[in-house]
């Protein structure tokens, strides 16, 4: 009766976050990164030199965010304003939610099977990093 | 001179996330269910196969911010966005008041003596589900 | 490359759940009963009429416990006491490890998928709950 | 009249963590390793397959716990148990002070410009993996 699943593995979280460091030195955007499994728990992060230090836990709370509501950030982000239908959601889970662009789910066989975070520059350059990390899943 | 109250039984708490479950399947929304008893303290919860794992606290603190204020939280969101009354109450009571749809309070005798929260689709489905789980009360 | 797992469904969770109320009436210990996933994550909660509203918290962090460190609560307890190897621990993970007995880890297939988190009584009736609530799964 | 300082980069975590974790396979300890910089702020964390997920944090702080203090986490708790100089430590900086072996210091030209902190195994496996790792600084 136990449900079955699949979830990220080091290597896989490992050849994400490469990906998105290719991608961040390339725009010149020094970036944290970060990776969940499918438990919305942390598999890797890196935090590139000069990276912000601010944005470690952005990065590893993005990416929870996105696999706690199977969404990438910036997609909640355009339903957590002032009016929209889950504005205040980023009080709950303790603080973790972010609602702002950079992260983004990790999709295997159809299904989330983790996310990807990624903060250290502008909505814009975290989430060109994540969509580029995502892409290596 | 001690209050007389009234609260949720278990078996309460069973029939109302029931009644939730059943509509949350019928409008093909994976739900998180909780139920909170007249002081605010969580009687039972259910995360439904596929629904978000964010959303566990979020229902939880959908019914305890219900039963905090007596009131829907769909209420609550409209005197909680910017220049409104209660603008800002969402950082209180750490982080646990949710201020967008889908706790509802449980009456009885005319008094409010719990609540249910929901969690898992958009505000008008766990509203949805949080009214129907509410009326099997 | 993924990691293939399993994970405690609902079904799953409802069934632990009634058995260790089943154990917990048989014993008179009015208990918290909480079943978590492969993740950690919450998939069921009751708290029996009469059992401590404390409780709640505590049942959930037991079986958190349990599956964040693979173990019985029971055991972690022997390893976290003033000079053992573990002294410190519940200072961890925002205060949720706990580190008395009645967190049990939920296994299929010689994995651990889950756990169960029993708190209402003494640690031995705690204990005896979670352990009868575990061979339902 | 500022201070001169050195920290830990990108390129030296990931040496550091790659050295912990080729111990960690070898002694057959599935690990979470991660390592800070002089700030104590993270570096790069790594949660290796089927290690615990109640590690990651307790990773993290070990790391943070070497930095902050500038000693070895097994030495921190020979002076953090009951009447010890340091009893109650662990509740200070909101939780993030591990007081059990695995967190040691990096140092370079005689100062401490980071730490590493190891956790998934015994307290003596963890050290292990962590003196391993720092070795290779």
């Amino acid at each position: 009766m136990t449900i079955k699943t699949e979830s990220v593995s080091l290597e896989d979280a490992r050849r994400v976050v490469a990906a998105g460091e290719a991608k961040a030195d390339e725009i010149g955007s020094p970036s944290n990164i970060a990776v969940v499994d499918v438990g919305g728990n942390l598999v890797a992060h890196i935090r590139m030199d000069e990276a912000w230090i601010g944005s470690v836990d952005i990065s590893i709370n993005k990416a929870f965010t996105s696999r706690a509501f199977d969404i990438t950030t910036a997609d909640l982000a355009a339903n957590a304003g002032p009016g929209e239908q889950f504005f205040g959601i980023n009080a709950s889970n303790n603080g973790r939610v972010m609602i702002f662009a950079g992260g983004v789910p990790l999709r295997h066989g159809g299904r989330i099977v983790g996310a990807v975070g990624v903060s250290g520059g502008s909505g814009e350059q975290d989430q060109t990093v994540a969509e580029a990390a995502a892409t290596a899943f």
